[in-house]
């Protein structure tokens, strides 16, 4: 990602908005993507403080060089009502990271959070279809990844959550839109498990061990998890130590830059 | 102005915005500007249509990591509502070109069009004080550059406008503003004139030929020409015929990026 940025006149602009915003990384990657397929675009960073998202948000999206906007936290529900149609994902789970501007003016959105995930393994060689998944957390990241794993054709996914009717509310919502795929909510990772995948906050600080309790993996399982932290998370490290794949939250990222950058440059826009 | 510019979550934004924007060099040069100082600030294209100036503007000065703007055509003008506070060229002009939020949350603005035509001479090892200009133009640039040259201690300006009203209003406001300093409106290039400089948008075409009418110019004559074109301006091929020293519509942006980057650099915001 290291494509020459360079901003004149005639960029055309996607910003991410957020709050707080300095932390995020898609000005980089996201305008790598645009740079590396040779487009004149780059995405910028935009703190939008909570009390003025009902302000800014729809200014910035009447700029005429702002063809489309990335979205993260605390935003990724509320801008919703910003889209005229949503992706199937964003549908979903009611939530999108993502928004283009149309040929006529209108928006889409989708979010991507889950097929980053996805991506993010796949680009790393490792397989999705007939895994049964154990999940950690059913919140915003957890949703957006087992929609993506269910629509990759996973066999099952257990959802563990200690919000035990979060994770059977999730369960419901994707077996009513991917009945091909069985979810349900658990208390621990069955031993049929060949795929454990950590959705919660937990492994974001150093001292934080395993998002649950973990058996020893046999070396076909694949792990993932979606923090990004300096040193490798304590379950990364344990699936180190069995002799497993993983896939963490860089990967993640990088499947999704991928991801939503063909979003941003398939739309119909005439630019 | 070929560093490297990366922008990250964290950079620091400075829209300029202006109707139509394709055109504009300060996303390349104000970036390089920030760049050469080691800032993380870029400055990014904003298309505001003129008649959702009035949403869009308030909103993206109320963007936290907005740092200041610059502004272009047809705003100059209508910008200097949202000054708190003007510096003496915009205040004199009743036009801005560059604004910088302060400590406070307040805004500061100053108009460098004319700023950045001294500096530019300047740059190129001209003296400005002491001489007799005359100036054709006295629209927006050339009320910039006959402030900015008054300040910069010229001895008199003869100002060249087909609108001869418009010539005395602003000879009028400039001898009230600065007093040492002799303005008049007038029809022709006098004989002690040793400064000539086109302020109109003559030379933008190929075939514009000259502002009005030049005479044989003695090699210590100095030639100032706003106009970026691409080949050199009928008064520019002029000047160098004549073996006169020259600043052209480059130069004199190259000078506005010095100023409005230390305009930028030099406010009180805690960052």
């Amino acid at each position: 990602m290291s494509h020459a940025m360079k901003i004149t006149g005639a960029t055309r602009l996607y910003p991410i908005i957020g709050d707080p915003i300095a932390q995020v990384r898609s000005p980089e990657t996201i305008s790598g993507g645009f740079a590396a397929k040779g487009i004149n675009a780059a995405c910028i960073p935009v703190h939008v403080p909570v009390d003025r998202f009902d302000v800014i948000v729809p200014a910035l999206l009447s700029i005429p060089n702002v063809d489309g906007a990335l979205v993260t936290v605390p935003f990724k529900t509320r801008i919703v009502a910003f889209a005229d149609r949503l992706g199937e994902a964003a549908q979903t789970i009611g939530a999108l990271n993502a928004l283009r501007r149309e040929a006529d003016g209108s928006w889409t959105g989708d979010m991507f959070d889950g097929a980053g995930f996805v991506r993010g393994a796949e680009r790393k060689g490792e397989r999705i279809r007939g895994r049964r998944v154990a999940l950690f957390g059913a919140g915003g990241a957890g949703s957006a990844i087992a929609h993506a794993c269910a629509k990759a054709g996973v066999q099952s996914i257990d959802i563990i959550d200690k919000d035990a009717s979060r994770a059977a509310a999730l369960a419901a919502k994707l077996n009513a839109a991917v009945p091909e795929c069985w979810v349900q909510a658990a208390t621990t990772v069955s031993r049929h498990t060949d795929m454990i995948v950590n959705a919660s906050p937990v492994g974001m600080r150093d001292d934080d061990g395993m998002p649950g309790e973990i058996p020893r993996l046999s070396a076909d399982t694949l792990v993932g998890d979606v923090v990004i932290a300096q040193a490798p998370t304590a379950l990364i490290r344990h699936a180190i130590a069995c002799g497993c794949r993983w896939v963490d939250g860089r990967d993640m990222h990088a499947g999704q830059v991928d991801a939503i950058t063909n979003f941003f440059c398939h739309g119909t826009r005439s630019g």
